[in-house]
């Protein structure tokens, strides 16, 4: 065992970009450690810093003002200087069950923990993971010993825009061998977001696993697209390379995406083994995928049986386009006795800046007499609530 | 469009973690930035800073004496304060094109590049990429427009260990349509690695699109295995979850991953439409892949025809196994007139600190008048050669 002792430490000197910190320098500290009593301890070292804070969603919500209303932002807690320059910061009190995000600031520079792989991007933002478990929803964010579904990256041809684009599938555990047909679940992310979204902030392939280990729901394939029409992948993952990450590109709004998808479910269909009814067709998104969702099922009202707006930026068009022309007219075909979709779900935060116009469109449903299934949370426009309306939405479908 | 320029401005601030920064504070500064001459800006804003370097191995190396030897590390250069408290460093000379890491140390803290989204995880150590592009082989690192094959992560069962485990699987594009079946090139990552690093240090998927599109290399599967046989999945995607990442862990390169290889290889034949012969079977891996692949080839000399040991671990076994017994009589029989593999290639760097090793394995191999290809690169153990590797290793498997 002496042998392989000194082979590690050796390729751990070669392999290691900065392996001389590794090696002789002092020992990283640990950082996130959720102790016994489900408290957090964050750590830094940091010898020279003058001032170490932590923020993140796991520490009460300040109010921030802006031009455009008053939003809530995550807290920000003092580290204390300890012996060798690390700072910590421990919560007072549990930290409840969740999945967070937290940086650190160190003299006003913010940076996501260094002593902690676990990385988000969330558009041009890196923060730090915290995974806090304990309850049946954060359970169902754990990669549990249940079957695992295979998540894969796959491109197909956009005729209409003459370019590859790529799509992250999930095929249910089984899938490969079974010689089934699968009901299909297409995905989609909000503003910023791409094929990647669903699957790191949103956990979907966990939440998707355990759900369906656990009989709540149907096993199924879930497509998730990428919404921003002239982009061919996510970030660095296409052939625009490794540039930076824009909140908003071109065509996301404007109904080139929502006009072709139908050629997303053709391909979907010809490439998996789905069963291609409408029947077996369900669609839902978060924000922008809301939105998407909303007037893709609408245009196509022969599509899809299963319909989600989870936050959705309902009317927020940003160009003409024959896609949002005479919206009550095809809501009304939409939900003829002939096209009617088995399930239209509404869900929303209390405090979400779309509340008011998701009132307003949950009144005109309501008002034309036509069925849907409203769920509200707390909070606002975030991943925590859109991870609570899939674990929600999912096990409703196909049955 | 003004609507919509209101509502990314109220998404920013909803849905970004930390957006009062993006909203109200300083604009973020461009960092890496490739300049035209092909020299690199690297900014950092930091304005209460004393000291900013950048580290990477896009500098000039530098020696570091270690109680196991002398290794080269990577250079050191300083940022210089400018406005607004903005660090630079521009590069003297136009940086060689290659795929780099780099990170910056404030005042002694080691943090990535706020300002880059695309961050590297070499086992435990964070970075920041940096692409350079032009030349033939960086041209293979990047994604460029030309079919693109499909790359999954699947999970299959493992009797012998009683754990189900992650693969990743890199299907040629048109294999999903195709109707034919295909070769499989079994491709390993070293000691600390998982099923991902191939995929995102080696840009396996990227040298596999390139080549297959130029007709250079058959268009293949490679399955990309984890290693480290008491590992589920790559740190944070197995029921393990979001522990802190060790260099070494149990269980691997002690015999277990070796004896129960040909389990992954019948997965692979049940799932996947794949030429089930040795004929159209390669294995090769880096490092601690290399020896596993050594062995592995060795100990089941009617499975692989060609045999790929980049940077190979030679003589490092840490456990008695019978995969470790009677070594020369096994590669006699790997070697024989009915066994010999159409392909042995060995490839090192002439820094390598285990080149003496293969030095030795290669002497063996010519004494005993036994084939192989020799390929040998300048540098030592690093992510750089094994790219050079897997680009001439797939070009010469099923032809």
């Amino acid at each position: 065992m002496k042998k392989i002792a000194i082979l590690t430490v050796v390729l751990m000197a070669a392999t290691a970009t900065f392996a001389q910190q590794n090696l002789f320098g002092p020992a990283q500290v640990k950082s996130p450690e959720i102790n016994a009593d489900k408290t957090v301890t964050f750590r830094l070292q940091a010898p020279k810093a003058v001032k170490v804070e932590v923020t993140g969603d796991f520490l009460p919500t300040q109010k921030i003002e802006t031009p455009f209303g008053t939003f809530d932002a995550p807290g920000v807690a003092q580290l204390k200087e300890g012996k060798d320059g690390v700072w910590e910061f421990t919560t007072p009190t549990p930290v409840a069950p969740e999945l967070y995000t937290y940086t650190f600031k160190v003299d006003g520079l913010t940076i996501i923990d260094p002593a902690n792989v676990y990385v988000n991007r969330d558009i041009n933002n890196l923060s730090s993971i915290l995974l806090v478990d304990g309850n049946e929803l954060t359970n169902h964010f754990k990669v549990n010993d249940v079957p695992h579904g295979t998540v894969s990256r796959i491109w197909y041809h956009s005729a209409h825009e003459g370019i590859d684009r790529r799509l992250t599938v999930y095929t249910p555990a089984g899938y490969e061998t079974s010689g089934k047909r699968y009901p299909v679940f297409y995905l989609l992310h909000g503003i910023g977001g791409d094929e990647e979204a669903w699957l790191t902030q949103g956990r979907a392939t966990q939440i998707l696993d355990n759900l369906i280990a656990e009989g709540k729901a149907e096993p199924m394939i879930v497509v998730m697209t990428n919404g921003n029409i002239s982009q061919r992948a996510a970030p660095g993952e296409g052939p625009e390379g490794m540039i930076p990450v824009t909140m908003q590109l071109p065509k996301t709004m404007e109904g080139t995406f929502e006009t072709c998808f139908p050629e997303i479910v053709k391909f979907i269909d010809k490439t998996y083994r789905t069963k291609a009814q409408k029947k077996y067709r369900a669609i839902g998104g978060l924000s922008m995928g809301g939105y998407h969702s909303c007037h893709i099922s609408k245009q196509y009202p022969e599509m899809f049986n299963y319909v989600g707006l989870f936050s959705a930026a309902i009317n927020r068009e940003s160009g003409v386009s024959e896609i949002y022309e005479n919206f009550d007219q095809k809501l009304d075909v939409q939900f003829s006795k002939k096209n009617r979709p088995a399930l239209y779900y509404i869900a929303i935060g209390n405090t979400d800046f779309l509340y008011k116009d998701n009132m307003e469109f949950k009144a005109k449903l309501e008002a034309k007499g036509y069925p849907f299934v409203y769920k509200e949370t707390d909070g606002g426009h975030i991943w925590r609530n859109w991870r609570i309306y899939l674990d929600d939405f999912a096990p409703r479908l196909f049955k």
